[in-house]
């Protein structure tokens, strides 16, 4: 299948190329590299290093046959996207160019407005340049968990039944974001499910967890194919900066009470699920919603979890409770389903423990990396417009 | 109290300036004036001639005291948005400053994008200045009916009580917006709900009807005090639209079968609605909703009634159905409440006869104007993305 990525070089685009072309998938991509200068904005670094666009395409060209196409360009700017369709001709298309990072969209009115003019502007760019190019292509969306928010009732897939004043009607399941950046995940996802409507085009809307690890199988031991792992502040999500964290021996930080409850998958199984959506397209005019995400886990159960692993292999954590930096219920109800991936064969990883240690065994060899860049693992960008760094609070 | 309307030189911002300075509020506001060139890039023409900016501001000073602060600059930009606030420390900000346009944002990939950045970037901008400037303000936000779309149940008032697999819990009303204009008015919603729960900033969030309407009272016979009506395929709406085809002998266009019910509301009920919304804020950190119009009526039943209120006045008037260039149901449940501003004491228009004849009358005069621009009543832009004229169906 010819698949584009939009996002190629990020922590999961990436992968997701090195892990369809070893599944002889015709892959292209393109990316404006603006990750890397994200990171750098905010004083982060990859814990592991990674190679630039020229090296990354050589090594997968190595591993696999045909050339990789990785073009570096702006998907906000339609001409651009419309030529590489016209070009590339994709039968799928895996939108993971956007800016996907909560605290960075919260720095100031310039990162929110920035992030949601360009994640908004690219994602229907996708969809123009399918309907115009390739009105049969496939769009596989990334979107978040984290656009349903923390309802007091169960999660479904996109869309539940709903009895109200004595009638019914199935509706799209109401989305609460708790930042700009997921706030613009939900815009899209209300213009994707538009777009499929009016033009009998066919998306998959992918509501993912929270992605840890630090590579996949497909990538075997060549250096050059690994991702990058933020552990900063803003790119760097929970699991993966608690493994950081241990690694130097930093207090696993967790934020207020540390009960909040999310999705969560390893990188695999998001590459995984990202096959198996790619391989069982919706018909024509479809659009269905997939919760993506192996279990849900309470954050401080997941610290506990990654000072349980290091411990076993000699690494002594502490854990540390610092203010939270955002406004959210730190104690709450959270039941999502995932049932539709499941429903397709998704095999989910039943032991994060695994997962975990392989993360910091991979990890050590960069302990000096992670530990010249320590400053950035106490959060200071705050929900309230404030910028003051959380202190310890038990 | 001192009123900032962002939009002032739109169809409803222009009289709620005339209608807040004749009650005394001081006002402020500014525009791009994007409107004008809207209108004519489609061929459309305001039926009523309408002064330019200085011509409005010097007839609104002579009728009232104190000067109208009417700028003109772009509401994206926020330096330019910012010390507008600094300077004139809004008490409250009306936001009237998008594009309002179904059609227009469905043009091609250019107006649709456009229309969402746009749209999108200059709410953020008020809800960041009113963050950063004038915290307590109040922000009056237009949204639109158009919103939720056309549920099978009822239509609260933004919120509603939802019971799920044995849980209860309160959340947003889902929403299903039926073009990428009315996709960035919930983009919009969302966005201002959620600064609202970080900043405990307070909000009114309007979920208006279809307004029409040549004039309030408060423009007395001050040629120079009038608002614009526009009667084109894009900017001209469904009662407007039939008013200026009855008066030059064009058949009214239904779009398909007609049975299509949305909430409207005379020009007079807006602004009585949005006096009512700024003389009762809400608490800070309050996000509340309001559905906004008079009552439902189907497409058909308008129609039916401007035909026989043009008969009454001489006007023989006949009605044709063309094929819908829009994707939406034509014959549906619509029962959505307005119970808050009937709270806050709205007195709805009961007699809109009178108001329909009132608006034949004031297009009389113009009947030249509108007959040379009667290309623009047949749409040609189609929701699956065709350019072709509808034809005439029944």
């Amino acid at each position: 299948m010819r698949v584009f990525i939009a996002g190629i070089d990020g922590y999961l685009g990436w992968p997701l190329a090195v892990y369809l072309r070893a599944r002889g998938h015709e892959v292209a991509g393109a990316d404006l590299l603006l990750r890397r200068e994200w990171v750098a904005e905010v004083g982060g670094i990859s814990a592991l290093p990674i190679g630039g666009r020229e090296e990354r395409t050589r090594a997968v060209n190595e591993a696999a046959g045909a050339e990789l196409d990785f073009r570096v360009g702006d998907l906000t700017d339609f001409a651009f996207v419309k030529g590489l369709f016209q070009e590339f001709r994709p039968e799928a298309v895996v939108h993971l160019g956007q800016m996907p990072s909560a605290p960075y969209s919260m720095i100031d009115q310039a990162h929110c407005v920035w992030t949601q003019r360009n994640n908004v502007s690219n994602n229907l760019n996708l969809l123009w340049a399918i309907k115009e190019v390739v009105p049969e292509a496939h769009l596989i969306k990334l979107g978040t968990m984290g656009e349903y928010g923390t309802p007091a009732v169960d999660i479904p897939e996109g869309f539940f039944e709903v009895e109200f004043r004595g009638r019914k009607d199935y509706l799209p399941f109401p989305r609460q974001a708790g930042s700009w950046y997921h706030q613009s995940k939900v815009h899209d996802s209300h213009n994707t499910r538009f777009a499929t409507e009016i033009w009998g085009t066919r998306a998959t809307d992918i509501m993912q967890g929270v992605v840890f690890g630090t590579g996949i199988a497909e990538m075997g031991d060549d250096p050059r194919l690994r991702t990058r792992l933020d552990f900063d502040q803003c790119f760097g999500t929970a699991i993966n900066r608690f493994c950081c964290q241990a690694i130097i021996g930093h207090p696993l930080t967790l934020f207020g009470i540390g009960k909040q409850r999310r999705g969560f998958l390893p990188l695999a199984d998001a590459m995984q699920c990202l096959g198996l959506a790619l391989e069982n397209p919706p018909a024509a005019g479809e659009y269905r919603v997939f919760n993506q995400f192996e279990n849900a886990y309470s954050i401080a159960e997941l610290a506990y979890l990654v000072k349980d692993i290091a411990g076993d292999i000699g690494l002594p954590v502490d854990i540390k409770r610092y203010d939270n930096p955002r406004t959210e219920m730190e104690d709450h109800y959270y039941n999502p389903d995932r049932q539709h991936l499941l429903d397709l064969g998704y095999q989910p990883t039943r032991d994060i423990r695994s997962v975990i240690k392989a993360m910091l065994l991979d990890l050590l060899d960069n302990k000096e990396r992670i530990a010249a860049h320590a400053d950035v693992l106490i959060p200071d960008i705050r929900w309230d417009g404030d910028r003051r760094r959380s202190e310890v609070i038990g």
